[in-house]
């Protein structure tokens, strides 16, 4: 268990904030003249990137200045431990409080996509969600996937639908058919879901396959994700191609990207191993994180409830095994990629991560700490997700992870 | 039923040729200096547009410089219209000879991705290719999914393995399991496959839904598609969300983007419908094109033997069905997207678009005219496809979509 290090700014050496010196995640803001600036959160402050290369006072080839981290990841492994290494410096006990000119307070600014996401792809890497999932869709003996113990199981998502923190999110319309049905109709999603997740992104490009541990080095950052999932759709739509519609009306990312340099001190190992994997899918270390999460639900502008508590540490696979499994036949990865867990749940009812899983498929409503009942998000709800990893008197948060949910489209 | 356009350039106006001056399709080429210039073919030559438009004879907006489509694309309708009347008019008889100075000759000059893909989709419309495929998987009387007559099933595919024509394919590794097998292993796919498509690229971006109307008009043109496919992968994989490694090694496409304004005149409409479409999926008028494709194999560089001929007028779903089901959800879409047709396989034998409808998944191989047996594609083995919509003494051609595979990686 690592320590605080200690900023000349107070702000960041409370056990409340997200931001402490050891975190330092990257982001992209606007305040007042609207420009999209790069910066780092360090307690209560942005800390503008953007305004120091400008300035001189940082040399990254003008990346800082370009409005998202594409371009500073694509500089690769060694940029990444210099920019960390001159902001602990600057920002510690004893540095440089003249910088204090290129603080913003967060409480002023907006936040912004932190990267261009090049292309995303979801896991279902969850022991948990697909045991329940699979229980309620195929009973307990055929619960999981023959392949799953074996392969990270994952499929290609739409890039063009991830957003940031805070945007809202339409219900969505689509192909509906129920088990009683004879036809299918069109029409707003009833079954619309949630999926606590945490998102990797590559930093390195690779052209062939590469191991999991040159997977781990290629990994830049994490945020949360949360995977917005139209479940009424996906049942029809699903077989034999896998989810598609489902899934493609928004995908909400934290605005910080927590790097993988400031999780170190969290690693820890997958669960023990139920059947041996292949070999190009064994870890030579520790590579997942031990990190908190939540999921909340706010009722139209009301008082939120925590509706789970889980940890990443629960999945059966790795970030690194998803990478290296990416790219065995051979497909290239590009800076900017970025990969979903899969659901993130617990061995408990209270630790699930979706809401098919909180209400068993509606079966089990929820009732809210407000007196609501729900089975699924209904419109005006604002779902969030929250996550940390936690130190000795310190924290890694992530920031929110929130979207409120509108009304579907007329027809 | 449309007559040539006659050129002053002689070639132009063979009926042999694939580009006469109906088709002006556009491609990305580089010759002695190697940089990327963009350009449309005419007869035997390419004309240098990146020149034309330094030079001040035609004005985009320096899109014409960026050596790839998507920012011309971005410029919208009014734009691709002016520069298609713009060559039709110079290039015609009676126009600008003094144009040859930007003639360079299609042997001179090697071809690249003609755009960027954004992101790839890749949908399963052909209405012979899902029954072939069912029928081998599941039996004749489960051929077809139970939603396949009501949406146009697709998934997401990987953009980053798109490659143009004349990129050498390497066989991938990967799980596989086969039926007698306990466990799976990892090694080269011995199932390795190609499907026949078409490819539509969208030229105008959307924030939400749109209709089928709208959604012909959003699509610029289309190319040639090769889905390489490790159908041993995919068998052990798909389950349940879709195919993932086993489509991610190639995706091959032809290097020119035919425009829809030069495959107007070749419109034709999907075949009769066998049970009524939703309304957001009906079509207002004739979406589909009457192009002539073909598949052949080149064993080891001796001669072809054509394995297949269909026409892509089979398929039960337009492209323009398919980007308006695609954005039902409320999806973003963006220039640059393509979406693959799906395999199209004709009713007979020899008109099936895939080897494991050829073959009948190993159990009929094929003879080559050469005298090679094959059920799958061998190392060496040199695919292409080939298209062609036919007018009145001329045709409107793609260019080659050929591919060579190589040996898999060492493990």
């Amino acid at each position: 268990m690592t320590d605080l290090k200690r900023s000349w700014l107070a702000s960041a050496n409370s056990a409340e904030t997200p931001f402490p010196l050891n975190n330092l995640p990257y982001g992209v803001f606007s305040s007042g003249d609207g420009a999209r600036r790069m910066g780092t959160a360090i307690g209560d402050q942005v800390l503008d990137l953007t305004a120091m290369e400008a300035d001189g006072l940082l040399s990254f080839g003008g990346t800082l200045g370009a409005g998202a981290w594409n371009g500073f990841m694509a500089l690769g492994r060694e940029a990444w431990a210099r920019l960390r290494a001159r902001l602990t410096e600057v920002l510690a006990e004893g540095g440089d409080q003249g910088l204090s000119r290129y603080l913003v307070p967060l409480a002023n600014v907006v936040l912004h996509m932190p990267f261009n996401v090049t292309e995303y792809t979801d896991f279902y890497a969850g022991r948990h969600h697909a045991s329940n999932v699979g229980t309620m869709f195929r009973g307990p003996e055929n619960a999981l996937p023959p392949n799953w113990l074996h392969i990270p199981i994952g499929y290609n998502g739409r890039a063009s639908s991830v957003v940031v923190s805070g945007t809202d999110v339409i219900r969505p319309n689509g192909q509906i058919k129920g088990p009683n049905d004879d036809l299918p109709r069109f029409g707003p999603s009833r079954r619309f879901d949630i999926e606590l997740e945490m998102g990797a992104i590559v930093g390195v490009p690779s052209t062939g396959p590469i191991t999991v541990a040159e997977a781990f080095e290629n990994i830049f950052g994490y945020v949360l994700l949360n995977d917005w999932s139209a479940r009424d759709i996906q049942a029809w739509e699903y077989q034999p191609l896998g989810p598609f519609q489902a899934k493609a009306t928004a995908t909400t990312i934290s605005p910080w990207i927590v790097t993988a340099a400031a999780l170190e001190p969290f690693r820890t190992a997958t669960p023990a191993r139920e059947t041996p994997l292949l070999d190009y899918l064994t870890e030579p270390g520790p590579m997942l994180y031990d990190i908190d999460l939540e999921v909340t639900m706010a009722p139209d502008g009301q008082a939120e409830t925590v509706l789970s508590r889980t940890n990443y540490s629960v999945m059966y696979y790795s970030a690194a095994q998803q990478l290296a499994h990416h790219t065995s036949s051979g497909c290239p990865m590009r800076v900017g990629d970025l990969l979903g867990s899969g659901t993130i749940s617990g061995p408990t009812k209270d630790s699930r991560g979706s809401l098919l899983e909180l209400s068993w498929g509606g079966k089990e409503p929820i009732t809210l700490t407000t007196g609501q009942i729900r089975s699924f998000v209904e419109d005006g709800d604002t779902l969030g997700l929250r996550g940390a990893a936690k130190g000795n008197g310190y924290q890694i948060g992530f920031g929110p992870c929130v979207g409120t949910l509108r009304p579907a489209r007329p027809i």
